[in-house]
């Protein structure tokens, strides 16, 4: 690995330094190792029944980041990140191949896990949709975390015209994109944290009043 | 603060070494101090817009976490752990005093969020969902996350009867239960992760072949 892992940042660090970084160094690149390790890391990231419903998309070619851009109605950060993650969510990833997601368990648990996934699923496309959307969210944090240990920086970008960006990246039919993350090393810090909701206001201690 | 931080566990660690726990010591308890500083943090995690969408209830009364395992199927986490945080989703938070979450940026830059908040959540409830589903997850990740750094464990749920604790807890109408995280001493490891998808099964390089 030629990247610089910073061992003292830890998990608190990089929770309170993680930020949406708009302006990020075009010039910046990232090798395949950086991208690999990354990516390592999002996928221990936990899914319901661990049916590991995420996809990743990881864009460096600068042509496609340019489209990207464009589909993200003209936001400059695809196109100068060194990295855009495309966060999918396969819905039917949890009947591929049902059981492959716990051949480490007994049978009699394996058999547990197949007919809670097939109740919960089957008939519910709202359930499958959510599970996805979790899912992404979990990974996708994880990413912004790794990222700020590796030096890096990132955006976390929801704007974009779905079917514009699904055409790009030849999205499969079962599949939403969920999100985007870019990856970058960033040219300015982003500015103050914008109207931060007191702990009391989201916090509710036992039940809501 | 009496609770103690591993300041040499960093980020990837944190990030290896937690594993959805299913055994927690139930004579563990965690002081107001501790839920606050992993809530501080929560908080910290990205929201669309800024819109802090959601909402945190922190549940260490014992009756009433007895009350959160009969809802959740009898699983024994939420009784056992010393904390159980039930992520919801205000659905409504975009439109709640429309520009509070920007006070911080110029009144353009503020008018333009608002008209994009309208935009996108005015008339789609859906668009309202994946984003408290979004919201959560990123904060599930960093509490889960955090947790590890102050020498405890968790187990994110998701099967659990949403109306029945709903009740419990007293939810808003416009809220959304997205899901709980557990937080607690592990008697137990994990088991091994079950069946892994590869890398490569997951990641796929600018576009899906």
């Amino acid at each position: 690995m030629i990247f610089k892992i910073d061992y003292n940042l830890n998990t608190f660090d990089a929770i309170k330094t993680r930020r949406a970084i708009k302006k990020f160094d075009k010039n910046h690149k990232m090798d395949s190792n950086e991208i690999k390790f990354l990516m390592e890391l999002a996928i221990l990231s936990p899914t319901s029944y661990n049916q590991q419903n995420w996809r990743f998309v990881t864009v460096t070619d600068q042509n496609i980041k340019d489209k990207i851009s464009k589909a993200a109605r003209n936001q400059a950060q695809p196109s100068d990140g060194s990295l855009v993650i495309i966060l999918c969510g396969n819905t039917n990833a949890w009947q591929e191949n049902l059981g492959r997601y716990w051949k480490n368990a007994t049978k009699e648990r394996e058999q547990l896990v197949i007919n809670a996934l097939r109740k919960k699923y089957s008939d519910n496309l709202q359930n499958r949709r959510d599970e996805v959307m979790k899912s992404c969210g979990f990974a996708a944090q994880t990413i912004m975390l790794a990222a700020k240990q590796i030096g890096l920086d990132s955006c976390p970008m929801g704007g974009f015209e779905h079917d514009e960006l699904a055409k790009i990246i030849n999205l499969p039919k079962d599949h939403i994109i969920v999100m985007m993350v870019v990856v970058g090393k960033a040219l300015e810090p982003s500015g103050p944290r914008g109207g931060q909701l007191k702990l009391e206001e989201v916090v509710f201690e036992n039940r809501f009043s």
